[in-house]
């Protein structure tokens, strides 16, 4: 008999998330089933994006236990959308397989999933009703920790690599604005011509140590549009949108004609903030806005991982990571990551 | 001597423009002068966005005088990022040329230019303080008013059309929405599937006439997401702003997937108005927004111009335009346009 402690949504967010929106359990899991069909062998498939994810409603259960947790920002919006009270908080989590009645996942193997904030899950590999099981890359060295995987050559990383070379389509030479520079994503955006904006100087210090050309702290500079004109007075010819707020405002004014912002984050609101509409600026500067989501590219991201392991390999890679020790202490990593403490992405180790 | 009457901005608009903002004056002409290298075989060039504009700077004199006049929604907000106080009005006008002292400019050639609100002008072809003057095409049929080249057939025609093709990249069977549909660039956005917006249930009769599938009234709507949503339950491929303001918003939430917005105009506010940050919406539905200005497309307007010229030969063009006869109705002619009073485009015959 396998237990699992679970953090539950005890009460959906109203404002910064509390202590109190969340609660504790423990839960006994059930035994592992056997689907009848083996995973390896027969897949049901559907688009999902642009991407194919291999679904199987006949397969077997796997048992995993959770080492590592992502805490990132965009769990505060997504779970009023996608989860009610009493749902265990969502959240991605990189996973041992324990048991396993699935051939497609050994036991032992290292496994990413949106298993949600629980010790150990019970769940058919793929089915249509449970997470997305991705195993990390079968060539992950071993002097490089498996916790990247949630952060600089996982997700986060992948989000600034598709942001900007998909979406931006950055080309060299080119100066580049990131706001919440020194987040798991913000961060990632490095190696290039880049002007970053990040809250405290700490973190600006952090910032020039991994390569920025410029970096400024936005919450003590008089005039946003001002720090961002002198730090590139001819503009910019890419932003790297990761907050909303009055930084996209004054974004805006200092985009050069013709220039592409790429719409990744704007979560950390306390309520919904109100801004001009932005027409004047995209019309008579004929700037591109695009949205995006990291799993638009989910069928590069094997390659891109790949890629992104050699960079680490090389020392081209700077990571720096958060990590709080103990599963019991998730929401407040969470928080403080919502609030911006600590340079890095934050983890939390079970 | 050649005298030519002018509509002064006397003050600056604040809020809606009002009589008061305009006076009218008459202005003697100075005598032509020869600007000593003949416009035809010497030109300066230089890029002027994505197009070569070319500007000879010892250009002789040519006059000319108005026959039709545009009002536009974007000699509003343009005049007070462009004019000062005392300034002529700007505008642009089909004209014909009296006098000419270039030799590529021919007394009785009909040219589109940016002179103002002025019946008389004296100007250099392309010099680089003057207007642009471009020749509407040779082949101009003797049956299609002239005045189109203001219009269907002219600048709002052709950002129709650049914002369908180069900007939305709209593909057979997707379905557009376009706000101020009855607007001069809006009721150009025809023969394609598309759900039409307009502020009044004439105008509403008036797309459905034009081909409109659906079209409604967005002022007496109870909720403009929901006729939104009514019009196309699937939602909408591409977007082609006009407007700005809460339609901004609500046509956002109604965007299919991977949807594209050209972003056109913004122009009829009475104040800034504020809106949500837009962010959500954008990221979650992976919307591309992209603003434009039709000189962006300059080198095409020609073979652009032809293709339509040819559409409304075939009938396949339906246009229709608010005719304003005097020079001195200028000011209401504009404002009535603003207002959203008549159906078609605005022009003023001289």
């Amino acid at each position: 008999m396998v237990k699992s402690k679970t953090w539950i949504l005890k009460k959906h967010f109203e404002g910064f998330p509390k202590e109190s929106n969340f609660e504790l359990r423990e839960e006994v899991l059930p035994e592992l089933q056997d689907g009848g069909i083996d995973n390896s062998y027969i897949c049901f498939c559907y688009l999902f994006d642009a991407s194919l994810i291999y679904h199987n409603p006949f397969a077997s259960d796997v048992l995993v236990e959770a080492i590592y947790f992502s805490v990132d920002p965009y769990m505060r919006s997504l779970s009023k959308m996608w989860l009610k009270e009493g749902d265990v908080q969502y959240g991605t989590q990189l996973i041992r397989v324990l048991k396993s009645k699935d051939s497609a996942f050994l036991e032992g193997c290292h496994v990413v999933a949106d298993c949600g904030w629980r010790t150990h899950t019970v769940t058919k590999a793929n089915s249509p009703a449970g997470p997305i099981l991705t195993q990390i890359v079968s060539e992950w060295p071993s002097d490089i920790p498996m916790s990247l995987a949630l952060g600089s050559l996982g997700m986060p990383g992948l989000t600034a690599l598709y942001g900007l070379e998909e979406v931006c389509k950055i080309q060299p030479g080119e100066t580049v604005l990131v706001s919440a520079a020194a987040g798991a994503v913000g961060a990632m955006v490095v190696n290039l011509q880049v002007v970053g904006s990040a809250g405290g100087d700490d973190k600006v210090a952090y910032l020039k140590e991994l390569g920025f050309d410029h970096a400024f702290n936005y919450k003590t500079v008089p005039s946003l549009e001002e720090a961002l004109e002198k730090a590139s007075p001819e503009g910019y010819d890419c932003y790297f949108e990761n907050v909303g707020g009055p930084f996209f405002t004054a974004a805006l004014k200092n985009m050069k004609p013709g220039g592409r912002i790429a719409v990744c984050g704007a979560y950390n609101d306390t309520a919904p903030q109100m801004c001009p509409y932005p027409h004047h600026e995209i019309i008579t500067r004929q700037l591109k806005l695009e949205g995006f989501m990291v799993k638009r590219w989910r069928h590069k991201d094997e390659e891109s991982v790949k890629r992104m392991l050699k960079w680490k390999k090389e020392g081209k890679l700077k990571t720096k990571e958060v990590v709080t020790v103990g599963f019991e202490n998730m929401p407040i990593a969470f928080m403080k990551m919502l609030k911006g403490d600590g340079l890095g992405k934050a983890i939390v180790k079970v």
